[in-house]
């Protein structure tokens, strides 16, 4: 643990979608700093909130049942907080086609919410959005950077996107200390395997630790995978950062997988499951977005971030954490 | 009026935000060329929606007062419709900080509602979205192509561009024929000149009639600013053309010009008005843009589309249009 993580001491801070995936997993990590933690989250069906997340730190955190889309109840949940880590969301790719407009309420309409909240009850607040490298669609040159062009490929990344630039212009026109970093691909233990709408990479998981045969779409495709641990690292950092006010840093992998070596590893340390490759069925090939890996050197160089925990051994502790909690996420 | 528009006589072509400055132009010319329009307005207070807009094509077009937020008046309204010429928006930059929700429900949700009702009651429809070359925001290099990175610097620009990207996804995922289109600063008759918060323009306009003195912040700042008419080109040439499904394109002016150059022009086409120059108010100084000039080579290339008409021959076509009908607009 860095020195500097000692300014986490006594901070008091907020955490939107703490029960979910990143959220609960950076509660832990705010806890151990000494933080006051203030965890909000709707627990919306299928969304990825679990207060079996938060198993371990229930005495050490308040949990407020709430849903970033109550206006009234931001306006109050957001005075006393020194940093506000953004994470409320609605990931699902596939659910944002079905319904649109429940992802525009809490990706957009949500977003602005709490920005007001702030604006007008807290407005020295920090506050870290969680956006995705989504956002960019296909990638027009590898790697992206924060340079490229952005053109979503589905309603979510339309949305999230704008949820994003919400926090640039609040920054930018009232000053406030607002900034976004842009996750990819992220794994590990609480992560969502319920179902396969939010992740296809958490219904791998579920699928090798039950034994059965993954069908693997393609599978030349290579991505960016971070593991959970680098991506709370990177809040952490950002959380104490005024460099980021403003502005949007993608995060990145130890190294670009392809989908077929990722569940090769998969299986093999989880030691069950097999796979197959098959075509694309038509509903996700339309959102497909083919190979994409970032260039994070803006984060490197601004805030001295990098991703440091490997494949293997990611996808070693996120098996190793499911065998051992599976009851709480099946 | 060139051959091909004759493809426009007998269609069914509604018109959302029909009665504003720029859907009434288009009403105008699209009645003349014998098709059966369908304007669609709220004619909410202050956005622009003018009747007396239509005074001339009263008994050739049906108006239907409704809101584009309402999802189910909108689901009836699109059926049968043969072109879809998309509007209706709130545009005011300084309304959009104001009172952010707002321009949200209507330039993102309503947007949704609109794609929704045509993808579930009329498929075939084909959709020319309204966009704006101020969701760049600030421009990166001169002139600006479609391929630059767009930060914008308010709500209503995040807002717009959402509803634009909106356009584009629903035509890659679910094949429907909806493109946009992205106008520059408009001017001619039946801009809104109630009130200074939609376009300063407009504003410049009433205050030269008005023999007052216009206050221009700095006056250096170059911009592009395109004639009404050359905008009702552009929209009918895209409305019968597939190149623009899934697809954005720049509009422009003949050439940049300098704010000063513009109001000394306008104030001397009018006889009337003097101005001076004076400092940037900080609200809007924080969401000016300096410079900025787009190239619309692409939409050349594509759809053969150029402006046409210079500043002095639009902005005396303006004044003149102003003179006459000064008591509906005041």
């Amino acid at each position: 643990m860095a020195d500097h993580y000692d300014s986490y001491r006594g901070k008091r801070v907020l955490i939107t979608g703490g029960a979910g995936f990143v959220g609960s997993n950076l509660a832990h990590r705010l806890v151990a700093l000494g933080a006051g933690v203030l965890v909000v989250d709707s627990l919306v069906d299928d969304y990825g909130g679990n207060l079996f997340n938060l198993s371990g730190v229930d005495d050490q955190v308040r949990v407020n049942i709430a849903d970033v889309r109550d206006q009234h109840g931001m306006n109050y949940l957001v005075r006393g907080q020194d940093i506000i880590f953004n994470l409320a969301g609605q990931v699902s790719h596939i659910d944002s086609m079905r319904d649109p407009h429940t992802d525009l309420d809490i990706n957009c309409r949500a977003q602005l919410s709490l920005l007001e909240a702030c604006r007008r009850n807290n407005p020295e607040v920090k506050v870290v959005y969680a956006s995705t490298t989504q956002i960019y669609g296909k990638a027009l040159s590898l790697p992206v950077t924060e340079a490229m062009i952005r053109h979503p490929i589905d309603v979510n990344g339309i949305n999230t996107m704008a949820g994003e630039e919400y926090h640039t212009v609040y920054s930018n026109v009232y000053g406030m200390r607002a900034g976004s970093i842009r996750l990819t691909r992220t794994y590990g233990p609480r992560m969502l395997v319920r179902h396969n709408r939010q992740t296809a990479l958490g219904w791998f998981v579920r699928q090798a630790i039950d034994d059965e045969q993954i069908q693997v779409f393609d599978g030349t495709q290579k991505r960016d995978y971070t593991y959970i641990d680098d991506v709370v690292e990177a809040f952490l950092i950002a959380g104490e950062s005024e460099a980021i006010n403003g502005r949007v840093f993608n995060l990145g992998g130890t190294r670009p997988v392809a989908l077929l070596e990722l569940i090769d590893t998969l299986t093999r340390v989880a030691g069950s499951g097999s796979y197959t490759v098959v075509p694309f069925p038509e509903e996700r090939r339309r959102i497909d977005i083919g190979d994409f890996y970032t260039d994070y050197s803006l984060i490197s160089s601004t805030l001295g971030w990098r991703p440091t925990v490997e494949l293997e051994d990611g996808l070693r502790q996120t098996v190793e954490y499911y065998h051992k909690f599976k009851a709480h996420y099946w």
